[in-house]
């Protein structure tokens, strides 16, 4: 631990990444406050040992941790600051740029509030899928404003230090890019293809080999966890489904036109994406903190 | 063995599924002898065990395999017949309506051949990544024209069981129709996919998780086996090419629309992949050995 680590803190949201958040803590040393709207996703957090039920009776934790949907972190946040839960806030939603410029308009206080994003897979209501070892080794962005001191900073750098990931310091427009290339567009790309599926002869899906339940696999994802993720990083998503729409569209094209290039043209795009798959393969999470990459080309 | 299994054979094509078949092959007592255009995958294949190189010496086999991408199947088979290679004709490629009508144009035997397609997994050249237990469990697709005689049928069937595969009867163009949907079309999703990611920087492509890594997994497939495959089942493909597009299109439409329905569309858009994925997660392979679904929506 830092001088800047938490001695306690509250959960607020008991889906996988809070619940996850609060085992990590609790493991720690951290004493965790739990709190979600469904009583019984605190009752069991709190039989999974994340911590204790929080109630009024409980002194301003160190550290705030809002573990919700994008949709509800602003009005959780200003309503927590209001009635003193804490010292310091983070939240850990999968978009940054909306719910940033939404907490500045909505009049939090931003001293106190540093946006944060774990990038650690497949989220799901309730604690069922938590796991304290959920962080370790992944890349977790925080998106400070330009104005947020130093001890707010080294609060959540402390709590990410805890759960093992490593932090990244990102803007909050290039975060939301950046998940849009690696994980909303494909989500949406890999349900658009698994949709074809719903329903049909267990003959025909007999046929299908490993590759395709490779492919689709992230389509599993909680519908309503990822709508309101997507609805909340628009733009960036909306950008690589025209593109990813007009890479096959131009396939298309070649497939019908069918003329003595087509193979050799399907060949080139081809190539292009056995590049990305391996360059990809290749690229292992950031082996240590960093504070870079705040923009241009990623 | 029945008293159609095949007490010689020749296979034509040393990639991953012709010297697999070998493999196979010979290890269920058939003698195998080995054809390449490339003499170091023969000599390759006959290193692993696969067989023997063929010489003009060898009698007529009681079966042949032509396993060799689409484009080159009917004027080997061509050749092979006329040169009298063996009694009873198979191929392996992974498009069935353009290579069984060409066949029939271009003059071929049908009484001795059937059109065959295992399915497998991805193709390399040469056998390196060959195994004898490749087939294990997997369908095998035959598409015989109307007239081809029992006999034959009898001698693919063995072929097909020797191989541990499980022999599924369909038109052919029924067969293009299913691998373009379960194989050919997500085989290029992915690619287009995994294209974004050629070049990127090691920090962009250090945040992705294992969703995505899954996701394009296939894309590593080899361009130049799969651009043949492709430009042989054009019509088919373009047609799913042409469907995912449509509905990345309207999801983009959607989030830019970005009134207060979108996450409700987008939930039941989501709804639908996840509901794809899970059916598609239920079906394993046919257990039997089938003749049906020579027709009709799949």
């Amino acid at each position: 631990m830092t001088a800047a680590s938490p001695h306690t803190s509250v959960v607020i949201g008991c889906g996988t990444t809070g619940t996850s958040v609060a085992l990590a803590l609790t493991r720690a040393g951290v004493e965790v406050a739990l709190i979600d709207e469904n009583p019984q996703a605190v009752s069991e957090a709190v039989a999974m040992g994340a911590g204790a039920a929080w109630t009024p009776r409980h002194p301003p934790a160190d550290l705030v941790v809002v573990a919700t949907p994008p949709s509800e972190v602003v009005d959780i946040l200003y309503s927590a600051q209001s009635r003193g839960l804490g010292h310091v806030y983070t939240d850990t939603a999968g978009t940054k740029d909306i719910v940033s410029a939404e907490a500045e308009l909505r009049g939090c206080d931003l001293k106190g509030y540093v946006p944060g994003h774990p990038l650690a897979g497949p989220e799901a209501p309730g604690p069922s899928t938590a796991d304290a070892d959920r962080f370790t080794g992944r890349p977790w962005v925080v998106c400070p404003y330009e104005t947020t001191p130093g001890r707010a900073l080294e609060t959540v750098a402390a709590l990410i230090e805890l759960c093992g990931a490593h932090r990244l310091k990102l803007a909050p427009h290039v975060h939301d890019r950046v998940v849009a290339e690696l994980s909303h567009g494909p989500h949406l790309v890999a349900a658009a293809l698994a949709a074809r599926f719903a329903d049909s002869s267990p003959t025909f899906l007999g046929l299908a080999g490993p590759e395709l339940r490779d492919t689709v696999r992230t389509a599993a994802g909680d519908p309503w966890v990822w709508s309101d993720v997507l609805a909340h990083n628009a733009g960036p998503v909306a950008d690589v489904l025209d593109r990813i729409a007009g890479q096959l569209a131009r396939a298309s094209a070649i497939l019908r036109d069918g003329d003595d290039l087509a193979p050799l043209e399907l060949a080139l795009a081809l190539e292009e994406g056995r590049r990305g798959q391996a360059d990809l393969g290749v690229a292992d999470h950031p082996g240590t903190t960093r504070d870079a990459c705040t923009g241009g080309r990623v």
